[in-house]
């Protein structure tokens, strides 16, 4: 199921609707130059690990699209102009690991369909590949959330309470989302009673993304200041905390939005279960352990009206220990502890 | 020391630095209706347990001495006035104890101080007696925050990295402050190493008002949203924890901030010590347990944009039970478990 967060556009043009304008104005930005990708994607207009991966490749590909029309990719050039353009993309943001993989994905096909073909023909080539490879994985995203969709809503309680931090449905993903579409799955099922959205600060994706697609589909809910899930976990109302994963370690160690580590322990100390829902294109396989997933930290100014002369800690994601979670949800079932196995197991199983 | 949070101004009127527009503007509003005060107090112009109880105190003066003024304190009226007004004000906000306990400390004095005299005379007593209770509650804050600052930084690490969240300094009492003087008492001892403050939505009490004190004494700090104190925790950067108090059960059980509860979870899961500071009258023998206390729940607007169709959960405060809490820094001494013992002989010996 495909959603309204990235579309083609006009000349294979990538179309995102702008969320850091969301909820109050629906502004839709046609982008096909890679400075717009890249600016897009950096000041979280497009946004959510998978949602970056699908919107990357989208980007890639219409950025070639514009780049034929240009003359740019003229013999030789395609290829180096293949590797310039994916480079500088790949570094657009720092931890989520979906972006890195979804940009080496869809370069190596694109290098191997330009290998076979002369160079007269390689811009069309190049152009072809990268438009099939983009969909695929728009495609396949789409996919996975279905699947984590179902396996997560296998889990979940019945008239389930559920706490959530940030967002993860259609705006963070290509398809339904991945803990909101957990949520989503269930709450079709008639399994969901209430959902608790974290605000999120400092962007306050919680307030304005999963509120508007909570509202979107009627889903009955309570947006709360970061702060305050401590006390709707303390007074018993919650039983099931879910969140979404930006990166996630071969011991099963998290990266994901700064607060999810302070809801682990919260659901802990007060006995609610914690899942992580993510696509296995999440997990790094070049990183053990929670120590080796590096920390974006964002300009100071998103904390608004702090004294001159005081410093700003604003890092963009924590990183939950493994221990602190009860189960991964991905598209081939729920992982469980120890995740040093069941992760090997899944990823092998690829 | 009195700071400038308040002041007395032109004809005994209530003179408050507006918080609410604090780090950008500097504004002074001169409050002498009982509407204005109320107001000032409600849209937390001014705010701060300790500093409601004694800008209620002068603000009834105020009240009282324009109320004189404008002939509306002749005979009998006095008493009937004093009663009325005191009432209104006494209802300006729920949680905090500090405000009923100052206003009915205030009432009790003046009703004795007309009682005593010709109702020609009640006008005068009245207006004498207003101010300087009020006066009194006010230097007895201001001593109270010096004794709270030594005893709390005498139980400080050397070299603290100390965690608080809202504000407590001057802005917040009638002095140098609870949980903030304690910090700025071991800053001038030369043992705090640095401050993290928590933004404190969604006000951004401490972003706003703790950056801008920690400013002016040039005491190094950084300022953090609440969800990420979980990840200074759990680095091990912070070794002391100290917050604040609105209303403090006879358990111990302890009202504060909204973000408190899930410090005091937090510390306790990384082992840092957490402490609270207020002044005895924070403490409401009315109250056996956490259970008594009313929270208060703010409007939906303080926290932005979210969308239509969902709902706002904005708490003021929460409870953070006595369990989680290793001790109560008082003007008195530092409060220990078991705190059924320790704050009864403490209230005993007021």
């Amino acid at each position: 199921m495909h959603t309204e967060a990235v579309a083609w556009g006009d000349g294979g043009a990538l179309i995102v609707l702008d969320q850091t304008r969301l909820p109050d104005e629906h502004i839709r930005l046609s982008l096909n130059t890679i400075d717009d990708v890249v600016e897009a994607i950096r000041l979280l207009r497009v946004r959510g690990a998978p949602l970056i991966g699908v919107s990357a490749a989208m980007g890639l590909s219409a950025c070639a699209a514009r780049a034929q029309r240009e003359n740019d990719l003229v013999g030789d050039a395609a290829r180096s102009w293949l590797d310039v353009t994916s480079a500088t993309l790949r570094q657009a943001r720092p931890t989520a690991v979906n972006l890195a993989w979804a940009v080496d994905r869809v370069h190596q096909e694109a290098v191997a369909a330009i290998e076979d073909v002369p160079s007269s023909a390689a811009a069309d080539a190049l152009v072809a590949s990268l438009r099939r490879s983009a969909q695929r994985l728009w495609d396949d995203d789409a996919e996975r959330c279905m699947a984590m969709g179902r396996h997560g809503a296998d889990i979940m309680p019945r008239a389930a309470n559920v706490l959530t931090i940030c967002n993860t449905g259609m705006l963070a993903t290509g398809g339904i989302g991945t803990a909101f579409g957990v949520i989503r799955t269930a709450f079709e099922r008639g399994e969901v009673h209430h959902v608790y959205a974290c605000e999120t600060r400092p962007l306050c994706q919680g307030a304005r993304l999963t509120s508007w697609e909570l509202a979107r589909h009627k889903i009955p809910a309570t947006v709360l200041v970061d702060s305050a899930a401590a006390t709707v976990l303390s007074t018993g109302r919650i039983n099931f905390v879910i969140a979404g994963a930006d990166r996630i370690a071969m011991n099963g160690d998290t990266a994901n939005k700064i607060g999810t580590l302070g809801l682990a322990n919260l659901a802990r100390a007060y006995g609610v279960p914690f899942y992580i829902a993510a696509p296995l294109s999440t997990i790094d396989s070049n990183c053990e352990n929670g120590a080796g997933i590096p920390i974006e930290e964002r300009d100071p100014a998103e904390i608004a009206r702090v004294a001159a002369g005081v410093k700003v800690f604003n890092p963009a994601f924590d990183v939950t220990p493994a221990k602190l979670i009860q189960g991964i949800v991905t598209e081939v079932g729920v992982l469980r502890p120890p995740f040093e196995d069941t992760i090997r197991s899944a990823m092998d199983g690829q």
